[in-house]
């Protein structure tokens, strides 16, 4: 099992090379998949579906989706077996899986056909458990995982190798959480959450006094973090325990990779956080709301539900209900785009300004000269 | 001590709802916490004080602070038995404890309070030492830490679990390493150091040469990081190698989460500098610097001594002490915040020159009719 | 081997002090350097060196390098041994070795010196293997490292402690993957490929489709990434695999710390990515680009090749070949100059124009006035 240094185990060169070949051994007839999705097939509702895949790289046997209808002439050149599509769609040449919702079907019959790799259930043998520990059935803790004292794992829960799990943490059912995650103390995490790869949950928040000398008294973070039900978690972010009571993500938000997320901050259900965004200490995130990638929110803000904030934003002050905006500091998008447009003008504007000065500087000696001459 | 998976240990389940209950088991009276801090106490020295909490979470037997006074009037609701006040301020209806900065005051008795979750004295069994490995007396390695060659270890420093450190590290005493952090060969860490979990600290600056083709030939970065005494870097912080030479973190420097510092970055006592920073190479920022959130310095400036650089700011150029700078391209912040201001009224502006270049066409027009008609 | 804690061993102080003295164990000749970067030797060709550094620290034995001319004035008080220059460079009081690129024959001749602080040859006895693990001789891989199945290593690759490679993950030979880097299942890396610590390969893409009720169903991200020969990746750095397909990483690219790139994304040969860039899904970047520190890209556009993006730039939308743009939006990096520096004076224009209104609306009056009288 394992082998010599600078060894080649006859027979597996070929597995080498083809090697995925293994990973779609599920078929599915149109039909069932229809069911699975409650949708209606037009044509042929036998044929063997193996696999899900783009429009350009779906081959036969394989299902793809018309998401975009902007994309439907690609459909003639397609080699794939059937097509997922709108209600309203029509394509005569191929056989059609017709749902509302074309983009969401094609999600639902992929988490059928997607491979998941995962440590076998159960408890690898180099894990280092503290005292106290109580974890559910069907649950699977992989190499080198170590959890402290007095944690909670719910069941069916998968945890990668090199997981670190502080002190008193309590883990829900169903969570996935990816290679080298640290979990800090008191942390509680809910149900179906996946937290990829390198991200800290629970670091200190950065509080500190500071002193007639202008140096910095740490202030002890005694609160923690709350992660409710459905939430997924990128790579390598960070989110702050409270200073005192919680930073609390409630369900169903989804945060990118490389977010910072500050002591005391709460997000709202359904939220969506991309990429870089970085939320300071305090600041409550409504539900539905849309941070796109790189945006920063100083502390103790408000941001209404429904709210986006435009990419690389810097939003100064709260932020009322529904509202769309953007820029650094950030104001109303239509406002923002506005100015942006005039700024490239602005050059032009201020040589223009320049000759209207000197044309009135003309107008006026001329017409001193006039009602002069005149007297 | 490990149980089976899809077990519940018998007895555990009141603890698991009320784990936390056993943190506070601190006691202490008013007058006790008054000598620590140095403040006086109006009212009953001898109330107990079990914990410390904001104004509205506090409960009878706890400790709150009032470190701003616009929040005065939300003492009427608290529950707390005493409150942390200014000198000047007066609140008959509670017993207070006056020091000159009551903020700080509160950091100092919270780190009385606060619970510390960290492994236990001692080198775990799972740890991986190197050769000629010093540790001092009453430090602590938690599971799964590999230590490199020719390391140096101060005396109670505390290494959690999946951390990594490479050959010929010194680390001082008293300094606190958090879960996943990974410290490269030759790097030097001083006393009563704080690194947040993931936070990589050595690994190579981003230096290439440029060969004729266009492709880039590395270079060996042989310098390294020192770090001196009470820095706190925060969760999955980067800190590269100097390419020769080193890059250095002086004493008593805050660092938040996801900061990135290039190689040969030297950074000031007492600087500050918030999440997602990013620092370019052979830069140098002076002491009691603050660089807020996602600031970006270019390489090769000076940053001189109490700077405070705006959130988002690009700074391109040095910047001469005392300076308040903010903007991409940074600029003065008055200036900013004016230009700032006048980029909104910018698109009506645009109008308003078009409307003046008809107004003197006009006028130009009209002027040359009269003296013409005058002739 | 292991010290006891709160001991020190005998005869080890002095090495304490100056463990680093035996690092610079290697000695050339100038005439052998010479002969390994092909350059020409003016002066005493026989001169031992032992190490390279810096202008100012170079020491007797110390060859240095002047790569920009406006350093030459330094050089005067210079302890180097020998000096890299230009060969039309004289520097009559100093030993030259002249190539035609004085940095990329410093880094040449610094590869030769750099010490390698790498585990030793051979799978370290904590290393968790999974089934059908081949790995190249004389590879190394460090404490606690975790492979899964059908991994592929080649030869000469160093895999430092704390790693965390997925199943059927292939790697090349002569790779270096520094500590706690985490590379998800079915990535493929190439040959000379060096990941920094803390580093994601594989974590899933931010793919969502939205639900009838405003919630977010995931799509399962079936693709991988791909990261072809001579990629460096700096520390901290997340790379999304493909939702189907692949994320692609081309020959020689070089990226620096704390990057995102998301799910799909192609990079091209040779173009090099400063810290804290994120790159938004499906977005191709073409080769030789430049992408400076905290850029940001969105997702579907296509950068062409040898483009340079400044700076902190957000970038709505496809850049053609050999462009510079800068700015967010960004734009042309002369209009985006200009515009910055017309926005400073914006508060003066602003006022002018006022002024310039008030002399149109008295010429009017006056003009009125005149041909009023007139009649």
């Amino acid at each position: 099992m394992i082998p010599e240094l600078g060894t080649r185990q006859p027979g597996t060169h070929q597995f080498a090379t083809h090697h995925l070949a293994t990973r779609y051994i599920l078929k599915k007839t149109l039909r069932e998949l229809a069911e699975f999705v409650q949708g209606t097939v037009v044509g042929d509702d036998q044929i063997e579906i193996t696999a899900v895949a783009g429009i350009e790289d779906a081959q036969h046997g394989e299902l793809t989706f018309l998401a975009n209808p902007k994309y439907r002439a690609k459909l003639q050149h397609t080699n794939a077996s059937a097509v997922i599509v709108a209600p309203d769609i029509d394509i005569p040449e191929l056989t059609t899986l017709k749902v509302p919702n074309p983009y969401l079907a094609f999600a639902q019959i992929l988490t059928l056909f997607a491979v998941k790799y995962h440590p076998p259930v159960g408890i690898h043998e180099s894990v280092i458990l503290g005292e106290d520990v109580l974890i559910g059935k069907d649950s699977a803790l992989g190499p080198h995982v170590t959890l402290g004292n007095h944690v909670r794992i719910g069941e069916r829960t998968i945890i990668h190798a090199g997981v670190v799990i502080g002190d008193h943490v309590t883990i829900g059912s169903d969570v996935l959480i990816y290679p080298n995650v640290s979990i800090l103390q008191e942390v509680s995490i809910g149900n179906r959450v996946i937290l990829h790869s390198g991200t800290v949950i629970g670091s200190d928040g950065f509080g500190f006094a500071p002193t007639a000398t202008g140096e910095y008294y740490k202030i002890p973070q005694i609160g923690t973090v709350v992660i409710d039900d459905d939430v997924e978690i990128g790579a390598n972010v960070t989110i702050d325990r409270a200073a005192l009571g919680e930073t609390h993500i409630h369900k169903g938000v989804k945060i990118d990779n490389l977010v910072q997320i500050a002591h005391n901050v709460v997000v709202g259900e359904h939220s969506v956080i991309v990429a870089q965004v970085g939320i300071s200490g305090s600041t409550h995130v409504g539900s539905h709301v849309t941070l796109a990638g790189q945006v920063g929110l100083v502390g103790h803000i408000q941001i209404g539900d429904h709210v986006m904030i435009g990419a690389q934003s810097g939003v100064t002050k709260s932020v009322p209900e529904k509202s769309m905006v953007s820029g650094s500091p950030a104001v109303d998008l239509q406002l923002w785009k506005k100015s942006q447009v005039a700024l490239l003008k602005l050059p032009e504007a201020l040589k223009t300004i320049r000759t209207l000065e000197k044309r009135i500087e003309d107008l006026e000696t001329r017409l001193k000269a006039a009602t002069e001459h005149e007297k």
